[in-house]
């Protein structure tokens, strides 16, 4: 097991994974230890769905735009916003659910992320290497459809699990005074956006990005290539109306 | 330091703190740490506002319900998704900011409750209490307010910290098959929800809550007390009101 003051300041991605199989019950294990972190009045209002076999992992491959690592991962671990099942258990105890809401949805986000990162954590920890793909938020319809998730029920995050086939890169973040704010929220002067962003903005990697998308600045490249507005928003779109048939939005 | 393999399936919600500060440079350590988590392309698109003055925690006590963790805890840290930052950075950068979306909202979301969770893990870890406040997005818009927030910055999740002057209640978790599906979604039967709730509903706390407020199950006891129709709805509304005003959502 990883030293644990080694571990939080270096953790790193992991998007190729060994063909070493997971030992029978680890997964289950890592999940019932990660399923005690924090939730909303106890309600646990998450479900995982474990994808393991070569067919589903091939299933679920296009909905996160063939990313190699969810074929080649020794499991692939969605996430899922769920109040069904609370409200199916409400209803076999006379008891009315009403859910079919927002604040009830952003219990749920929050209940199922803090659950997925102790997950993460965990399994780290324990020597896998993890990916999270935020494309499961893009393709929430199709990916419900494929692992017939029921109403009130959402995708939020996938992770790829499997045993390391490389090391992954640091990529380093922001100086803690970017993140960090103490009584209220200053806002960021020029001056501190200059400084803040200074080290990213010269890493040798941010620099290789900016030269092989033909940009002027590393800013360009989050905006004009890897989240731009078209996709931003045909993807928001999906995702509200994805929100819509679940009942959690009206 | 907690022992690792203690830690996780025992870990506990602390909702009395000593009176004991923190020391200088702990609190700025573990949330520098907690940057580490996973994040979408490595935005980091979260702000943390840390309130640890007496007069800083009572004024925003009211706007948890007065829970009286606002106030005996060291410190009130209050986790916000935050497009705010990345895109005043673009702004800065020639490149148009295009996140005032729901996916954005969203992957920030995403970000914000993982660095929290990290942070919630790392602070147990180093013998800190936690207790999770789900009390801010009820109140999101008042706390932006009292915070400074500006547009594109939402308050997602509070989080109170101290030494504990409590040892926390084991609360009990669900079985595993309740959460976990292999392959795809099997919605529960009856049977089903009669044993995976079995457990939770027998224990002598939860027959306490069901006594304590007359009611016939437990199920009703969320229902009709904790989390009613009418109040997930009255906040659902001030919640989507304040997203608009944010520019997540139009």
């Amino acid at each position: 097991m990883t030293e644990i003051k080694d571990y939080f300041p270096n953790r790193r991605t992991i998007r190729r994974y060994s063909d070493s199989p997971l030992p029978p019950g680890l997964l289950e294990r890592l999940l019932l230890e990660a399923s005690h972190a924090p939730t909303t009045g106890n309600m646990q209002l998450y479900s995982v769905i474990v994808s393991s076999t070569a067919e589903e992992k091939r299933r679920l491959a296009p909905f996160h735009f063939s990313q190699p690592q969810v074929e080649s991962a020794a499991a692939v671990l969605t996430f899922c916003a769920d109040f069904n099942r609370f409200s199916r258990w409400c209803e076999q105890r006379q008891a009315s659910p009403c859910y079919d809401n927002l604040q009830s949805f952003m219990a749920a986000t929050l209940d199922t992320i803090a659950f997925a990162q102790q997950f993460n954590t965990l399994a780290e920890l324990e020597g896998l290497g993890v990916c999270w793909l935020g494309t499961t938020t893009y393709n929430a319809a199709e990916i419900a459809g494929e692992l017939s998730l029921p109403r009130l029920t959402v995708p939020l995050i996938t992770l790829t699990v499997g045993y390391p086939a490389e090391e992954g890169s640091d990529v380093g973040r922001l100086p803690l005074d970017a993140i960090m704010h103490n009584g209220r929220y200053t806002d960021y002067s020029d001056t501190d956006i200059d400084r803040l962003y200074k080290e990213k903005e010269e890493r040798s990697d941010s620099r290789q990005f900016v030269a092989e998308n033909s940009k002027q600045t590393l800013a360009q490249v989050f905006t004009d290539i890897r989240y731009p507005r078209a996709n931003n928003e045909l993807f928001s779109d999906k995702f509200l109306g994805f929100l819509r048939s679940t009942g959690f939005i009206h």
